[in-house]
C-alpha cells in the first residue's frame, strides 16, 4: 500500500500537477498515513437549511458542531443546479458538459434513459481504489441505472441504494399536492445492492436510516484507508422519515428528514470515535443543488440567496458545505470559492492518487485553504444550465449571460448583453445589478468566458438517449 | 444591598408575579450573587446579518462563539419594527402602545419632537438602580432628546451617546444615493455626555469604537453589580466605520461596520475576563428592528425572512438574539418565542428587583428557558405598527390582519378578513398562506386578539407633538 501510494505520488509530481501542496502531501501520502474519506451528499438541501447556515427551526446539532470545529465554507458550489450533472461533476472533477452528463433536452437521467456516465470517465472512487482504498457508494446514484453505468463500473467496491431519483417510476400521474402527501407505493423505485434489485418499491421511510447503517457497517468491517460516498436520497421529494423522526421537528416533515440525516451523522461520528478513526477521517458535507421551490414546505430554503434548484442564480448551486477533520483542519469560516468539482483533486492529493493527465480537469486542490489557512485556489465558477454557459463568477463578481427563473418553465429565458452583474460578496442575494458601474469587471469576465469557450470541448450528450430509442 | 434585594424579592412574591421561577430566583437574588447585565442592542441589523445566523460574508467570530457557547434564540422579536417604539418596549417591558411611544402620525422621535418616554414609565434601568445596580446608557437613545426625557431621568447613572438617529439633523436634503456616500458633516447630530452636548456633529466614524471604550471604562471603574445598555448607533445609515475596520470586510462597508461591533464585543469579553467578571455577567445581544431595505447594500439582510424594517412581516421584527453567560446558561438553540419585551422581567428577576405592580406588563421572565432547559413562557407576539395591531403570532401560527409592504409608502395598506395565516415554524419566510386549511387556528387567534383588545388601554401619543407646536 505504502509503495503503491508513493509511486502514484511520484508520478503525480512528474506530471507536474500545479495544484499540489507539496509539504502537506508528503506528510499524508508519503508518510503512509492516508486519511479515510467520507463524502456526505444531500439531495435538494438548500443553502439555508442547516442551523449553522441560519435556519431558525431545523435543528442540526451534529452538523453545527462539525461546522464550528471544522471549516464552514460559505461560497461552495455544486457543479450544476440539478442532480445528474451535479453528481457527475463531483465524482469526475470535471464540468459535466465535458463528459456529456448534461443536456439541453433532458436535464437528468430517468428510468428510461439509455446511457449514463461514460466508462471513459475516471471517478475519484476509481482513482483512490487504484491506490488501495476500499470504496463504497451508498445512496442515490443517478449516473445511469443500466449495468454498464452502475457504481461497480466506476470504481466502487460495493453499492447500496436507489439508482435514480426517488420521485421517478411513478405508478400514476401525481400532482405537486399529491407528492406532498405521497405513499411509498406511488413510486416503483428499486433499491439495489451492487447490481441486483433487492427491494421494489424501496421502503423509502427507512432509507436514510439504512444508508447510515450501511456506512457504519462498512466502517466497522473495512480497514483504513477507505472512501465512502454517502449520497442521501433525501431531502428530495417525496419526503419520508422513519417513525422515530416523523413529527419531531418544528419545521414539519422537511425538518424531520434533515434532522434524521443529522442524527445519522451523529451515529457515524460515534462509530469513527469507537473505531479510533476520528482523527484520520476527512468528512465533507454538502448537497447536489438548491431547494426545489415548487414543492413549497416540502422544498427547502436557500436562505438569503436568490431562487433555487434548476437555476443558475446562487440559490440553485451554492450549497452549505462543511469540511471536518479534527486535529488537521484549521477551524474557521471560509468565504472563498470552492466547489464539489474540487473534491477530486483534494482527495486525490490526500490519498496519494494520480490526477488524470490525459484530459481537461476542473478541480482545484483545496488543501492550502483546508490545512494552511491560505486562500482557496479556486477564483472562478462556471454556471452551466444543460450544455449552455449561463453565468460566470470571478472573485466577488458574477455575470449572468442568460437567466431562466423557473424550474420547469421554458418561456422566461432571457439573454443579457451586456450581462447582468452582481457583487455576490456585497450582495449575496443578487438584488442590485451593477454592470454599468463596473464595465472593466464585465470586460474581464467576458475575456474569461472567451478563453473558456475557445478551449471547451463538449462531450456527446449522454442524457437525451432513451431505452426506447435504441430498441 | 443584600437586604434591599431580599426585601424587593419578597415584595415581588407578595405581588404574586406569575412569571417568577422561584428556585432560580432564590439562588440569584437571595444568595446575593446578582449578575452584571450587559445588553448590546444594534440598530437595523437584519436577522441574517451574523455568521451564526447564516450570513456568508460578514464575519462575526465573537458573536458566533457566544451563540455556540450560549443560547441562540431564533424566534426573538423586537417590540416594534422601528426604532423609538422598539426601544421603549425593551426598556419598559411594555408594548409601546401602552406608553404612547408609537404613533400613527410619526413613526419615531425626531429632533423637532417635543416629547419622549413619559416619566410615569419605569425602565429596567430604574428598577435595577433601585436595588443597587450602577447603570449606564451608552449609545443611541431616541426616547426623547429634551432634558425631561434623557437617560438620566430614566434610571441611568450616566449617559454617553447620540440622542436620536444618526441620519437626523441633515444639513441639506439627501437622496438615498447621497446617504450611501455620506460625510460626517452632512448630519448635525449631537454627541452627548449625560445632559450636555460634547461634540457636534458627532464624529460618526469613531462612534462604535468610543462606545466600546466607554463600556470597558465603566466595567473597570464600577464595582458589580452593574447594568449597561449599549445601544449601538450602527448599522443604521449613514454607515461609518473607524479607519481600522473600513475596507476589511468582503461584505463591503456594511460588513466593516458589523465586524467593528463584533470586534468591540471581543474587547468587552476580554475585559470581563481580566476583571474576573465573565462568569457573573449576562450578555444579551439583539437589534431594534430588521434591515432597512431601501438602502440596498447599505441595508442588511433578513436572511430567509420576509421584508424588513418598518413592516410587521417577520423580517421587520424578528432579530438575531444571543444570551451568553458562561457556566450559567445551558448552551443550545432555542426556537421558542422570546422578545426584547421580556428582558425587563428576566433581568428584574436576576437582579432581585421589583416588577411594577400598578400597570399592565408584557414581559415574561425567560429564566426557565435560559437556565433550566424548559420551554419559553412566551407563546404569543403582538405586532403593532404605530398604534394599530397588524399581526399576532400564537405558537407556530401568525395571522396578519393588516399588511403594508413598503417602509415609507402609505398606499399599499391591505386589510385581511379573514386574516392571512402562516405557520412560521414550517414556513419562516411567510410564503404559504394557509388560513383556509386551519379555520380553528384563525378562530383561536381572533379570540386572543379580542381578549387583548378588550383589555388594551392605549397611552396618549407621545410621538406626534413637535417643538414648534408647543412654542
Amino acid at each position: 500500500m505504502h509503495n503503491t501510494s508513493r509511486r502514484h505520488f511520484l508520478r503525480s509530481l512528474v506530471a507536474g500537477s500545479a495544484t499540489l501542496a507539496l509539504p502537506t502531501l508528503m506528510r499524508c501520502a508519503a508518510g503512509g498515513n492516508r486519511p479515510n474519506i467520507l463524502i456526505i451528499f444531500c439531495d435538494d438541501l438548500g443553502y439555508g437549511d442547516l442551523g449553522a447556515f441560519g435556519h431558525p427551526t431545523i435543528r442540526t446539532p451534529h452538523l453545527d458542531q462539525m461546522a464550528a470545529n471544522g471549516q464552514k465554507w460559505t461560497s461552495f458550489y455544486a457543479a450544476a443546479s440539478v442532480c445528474t450533472p451535479s453528481r457527475a461533476g463531483l465524482l469526475t472533477g470535471r464540468l459535466p458538459v465535458r463528459s456529456g452528463m448534461c443536456s439541453d433536452r433532458r436535464r437528468v437521467l430517468f428510468p428510461d434513459s439509455a446511457k449514463g456516465l461514460p466508462q471513459s470517465e475516471i471517478t475519484i472512487a476509481r482513482a483512490v481504489k487504484n491506490v488501495g482504498y476500499k470504496t463504497a457508494c451508498i445512496g442515490k446514484w443517478n449516473l445511469g441505472h443500466l449495468p454498464p453505468y452502475l457504481p461497480a463500473r466506476h470504481g466502487f467496491d460495493c453499492y447500496f441504494g436507489i439508482p435514480y431519483s426517488n420521485d421517478m417510476d411513478k405508478v400514476r400521474a401525481l400532482s405537486i399536492e399529491q407528492q406532498m402527501d405521497a405513499k411509498i407505493e406511488d413510486y416503483n423505485v428499486p433499491l439495489m445492492r451492487d447490481e441486483e434489485i433487492v427491494e421494489r418499491p424501496a421502503e423509502q421511510n427507512t432509507l436514510t436510516r439504512r444508508y447510515n447503517e450501511e456506512v457504519i457497517r462498512f466502517i466497522r468491517e473495512n480497514r483504513p484507508p477507505w472512501f465512502i460516498y454517502l449520497a442521501h436520497t433525501m431531502v428530495h421529494i417525496p419526503l419520508f422519515a422513519s417513525d422515530e423522526f416523523r413529527g419531531t421537528s418544528s419545521r414539519g416533515l422537511y425538518g424531520d428528514v434533515v434532522q434524521e440525516i443529522d442524527a445519522g451523522i451523529g451515529d457515524i461520528l460515534r462509530t469513527l470515535k469507537e473505531t479510533g478513526q476520528q482523527r484520520n477521517t476527512l468528512i465533507v458535507f454538502t448537497s447536489d443543488n438548491g431547494p426545489w421551490l415548487p414543492f413549497r414546505e416540502h422544498g427547502g430554503s436557500a436562505g438569503l440567496l436568490r431562487d433555487g434548484k434548476g437555476t443558475t442564480w446562487e440559490g440553485g448551486m451554492r450549497e452549505p458545505a462543511i469540511f471536518y477533520w479534527p486535529g488537521r483542519i484549521q477551524p474557521g469560516v471560509v468565504t472563498d470559492i470552492g466547489s464539489t468539482l474540487d473534491l477530486f483533486a483534494t482527495i486525490a492529493h490526500l490519498a496519494g492518487a494520480e490526477m488524470p493527465g490525459d484530459r481537461e480537469m476542473d478541480s482545484y486542490d483545496l488543501a492550502p485553504a483546508l490545512f494552511e489557512g491560505k486562500p482557496s485556489p479556486r477564483r472562478e465558477m462556471f454556471y452551466y444550465r444543460g450544455q449552455q454557459l449561463f453565468a460566470v463568477r470571478k472573485d466577488a463578481y458574477k455575470a449572468h449571460f442568460v437567466t431562466m427563473a423557473e424550474y420547469a418553465a421554458n418561456n422566461n429565458r432571457q439573454e443579457h448583453d451586456p450581462p447582468l452583474l452582481f457583487n455576490v460578496e456585497h450582495d449575496p442575494g443578487e438584488k442590485f445589478e451593477c454592470a454599468a458601474r463596473y464595465p472593466d469587471v464585465v470586460a474581464d469576465i467576458q475575456h474569461l468566458v472567451a478563453e473558456h469557450a475557445a478551449k471547451m470541448v463538449k462531450g456527446e450528450d449522454q442524457l437525451a438517449a432513451r431505452i426506447t430509442d435504441t430498441n
